[in-house]
């Protein structure tokens, strides 16, 4: 009799039908005599509305207001499962995140869970009931109402199935699993049994969009394994997990393509101490995400100038032009050029950490498919470049067919 | 320096702009100086699709799920009425009924309120906080979220004010106040300036849609005193208090009609211990609510029989036909005869226990307007008549001629 947390998003308990699927599917697995936690997100479209709602009433609402109306959205789907279980005959409670004794820091609108006394959870489950719990929400100790911001509800499951010590984190989704690429863009992409944490966490950072990295983070911190899964069928799923001896015999287990890259490129700076500190800090405080960085070597003896590019996501591009002319005079850099026709492909697999030569092997596959590499990163299990974006898909298949397939 | 409660209700909070409305008029008591906790109910229309969306589920939900599920629209009220404070520059915080210390039994769907413990909000009160409240709801000792039922906001609002000692309790409404009579039907009725807790009652429990009977009796047995006043226009309002030695020089407080009764008459039922009884127990039992019970003498020396006629609301005529044709058999009455164009009229007024003749002219009245008087029923300080649907209305105006203007 294993313990297992699910976890649905907004897409899978979107209407009373489909959440009635969810009661189904939950029924089957309490039939096999599991003990089961469910959490279950706003219904979707539901958070969507709620934030309208308070637009129309002051532009930037106070966050803890934000969090005491959002958190209505889980609360109502939490009942409503609750009840369509009942219907079908499966003792059901449930259970707000503070109910579920789900204890967060005060940092409303993108709370940190700092401990969880899941003892309702525990008597319910002992007292033969399903415990459904609002995902995305907790309390302050103070008994204020919090919200975990993005991707909350798997951050949830996970660490109630970290408190709870669960056999089995489930975390049921529009999507099959974590896949070798995007079938979309690689069709002879395929559905991976198994991946290690920190493959997932590098997919995630290059655009892979299958779960936020908080998540993944939380999950290797407490190392709760956990499958994503499709609530639309009943195909299994990927597991992931710490990662293990026979996973290095894998050099690549995905390679992900992002096309919501820009670069911006800083022509002949200053090159000396703090330059480049200077500018990131004032990104920062500008709250853009800069990603890769590459500085070229230095030009010029009286008086050295460097190249710096960096890319940013896409719809940072215009404020990051501006925030970048503000310090022209300031820096004395010759110009900035920004490029938003790019992408950037990545390849992921803990076997790099003991296979060489795959750097070389990516560099001539693209080579062979004359397409030119513009910026190069790399990290212990991933090597990233930035291309040419109407070259994007066509290198990223030859990647797949190179290293996957 | 006054502390105050405020209430406002499903229409005055419908949309966001109201809601706005609402919080220019809070500003504006808190500008004269004056401390403020305001209760609110659900926007118009939100819990009706909360219950939709239960019953989409399951026709029956579990009443616990259904308090979690309903709880969440006063929760989305709060933290929109607290926004469009701080958005006009008030400081204010929103608090669910559980936050407020409202403590309640475990009847879920209908529970009473226990006890209140106000130190989250007489803190922020102190913190120069206007403090928003979830009406409607509130939490077991156990933590569990349960609602109040039918009119649980006003009933928040009065024992709010009566747990604060509040110096005020307005329940803001879309009415101006009590009436004499109902100004559509009677046009020359007027606004009450006063009225006492056990007219409200009878006003009420004769079919003056003001408020539900058991916000007025608990704030008779706590003695809140409080005003019913518009949400639309700054009126004052109608204050509900103790009755006064100076309110008994009114004889009739107001008129009521109810046009929503229906009579059936149980012919011939033999007259012996334990009849009576049967009946309504069975109609109690299909929770069916009896108004006026009338008994006639009874007849035949032998085998007595009596008549025995009862009133009740419309909607329920078809099932109490239902009951009482099963119980036919079993009693051993002769037929039942169902009545639905019938109307009740009510007088209402304290001055009533220390003045004589008042049924004599209220029964006077009618027949100088040439209507019949079906059934009769008489409290302390209320009479009231069935009489034809027909002339319902008329009988009305007379009444209001006679006794009121």
């Amino acid at each position: 009799m294993a313990l297992i947390v699910q976890k649905y998003g907004g897409t899978s308990v979107g209407n009373p039908e489909r959440i009635k699927n969810v009661a189904a599917r939950v029924a089957q697995y309490r039939a096999q005599g599991d003990r089961l936690v469910v959490v279950v997100s706003a219904m979707s479209g539901v958070t969507d509305n709620l934030i309208k709602l308070a637009k129309e009433i002051m532009p930037l609402p106070a966050e803890r207001e934000m969090d005491m109306l959002l958190a209505t959205g889980e609360q109502t789907t939490i009942a409503l499962t609750a009840m369509a279980l009942q219907a079908i005959g499966v003792p059901a409670v449930s259970l707000t995140g503070a109910q579920a004794g789900i204890v967060t820091d005060r940092v409303h609108t993108k709370a940190k869970i700092q401990n969880i006394t899941p003892r309702q959870v525990h008597a319910l489950l002992d007292n033969g009931q399903v415990v459904i719990v609002a995902g995305f929400q907790g309390q302050t100790q103070e008994g204020q109402i919090t919200t975990l911001g993005r991707g909350g509800s798997d951050l949830t499951a996970i660490a109630l199935a970290a408190a709870l010590k669960a056999d089995l984190c489930q975390i049921f989704t529009d999507v099959d699993g974590v896949y070798t690429a995007d079938p979309r863009v690689v069709p002879n992409a395929r559905k991976l049994e198994e991946v290690a944490y920190d493959e997932l966490l590098e997919l995630a950072g290059a655009g892979a969009k299958v779960m936020q990295l908080r998540s993944v983070e939380f999950a290797k911190k407490f190392g709760v394994v956990f499958e994503v899964r499709s609530s639309l069928n009943d195909n299994p799923g990927t597991i992931v997990k710490e990662e293990t001896k026979s996973m290095e015999g894998v050099v690549v287990r995905g390679v992900s393509l992002d096309k919501n890259q820009a670069k911006i490129t800083v022509v002949a700076a200053p090159d000396r101490p703090g330059i480049s500190a200077r500018i990131f800090k004032v990104l920062s405080e500008a709250a853009i995400n800069v990603d890769m960085i590459v500085q070229n070597v230095s030009h010029g003896a009286a008086k050295p100038t460097t190249d710096l590019s960096f890319t940013l996501d896409k719809p940072d591009l215009l404020k990051a032009q501006k925030v970048m002319d503000g310090l022209k005079t300031e820096i004395g850099f010759k110009a900035i050029i920004a490029n938003e026709n790019l992408a950037k492909l990545s390849i992921v697999g803990v076997g790099m950490r003991s296979h060489s030569g795959v750097a070389a092997k990516m560099f001539e596959t693209l080579a062979a498919q004359d397409i030119n590499i513009d910026m190069i990163s790399t990290s212990e299990i991933k090597i990233s470049v930035v291309i040419d974006l109407a070259k994007g898909e066509q290198a990223a298949r030859a990647m797949h067919d190179a290293f996957v397939s």
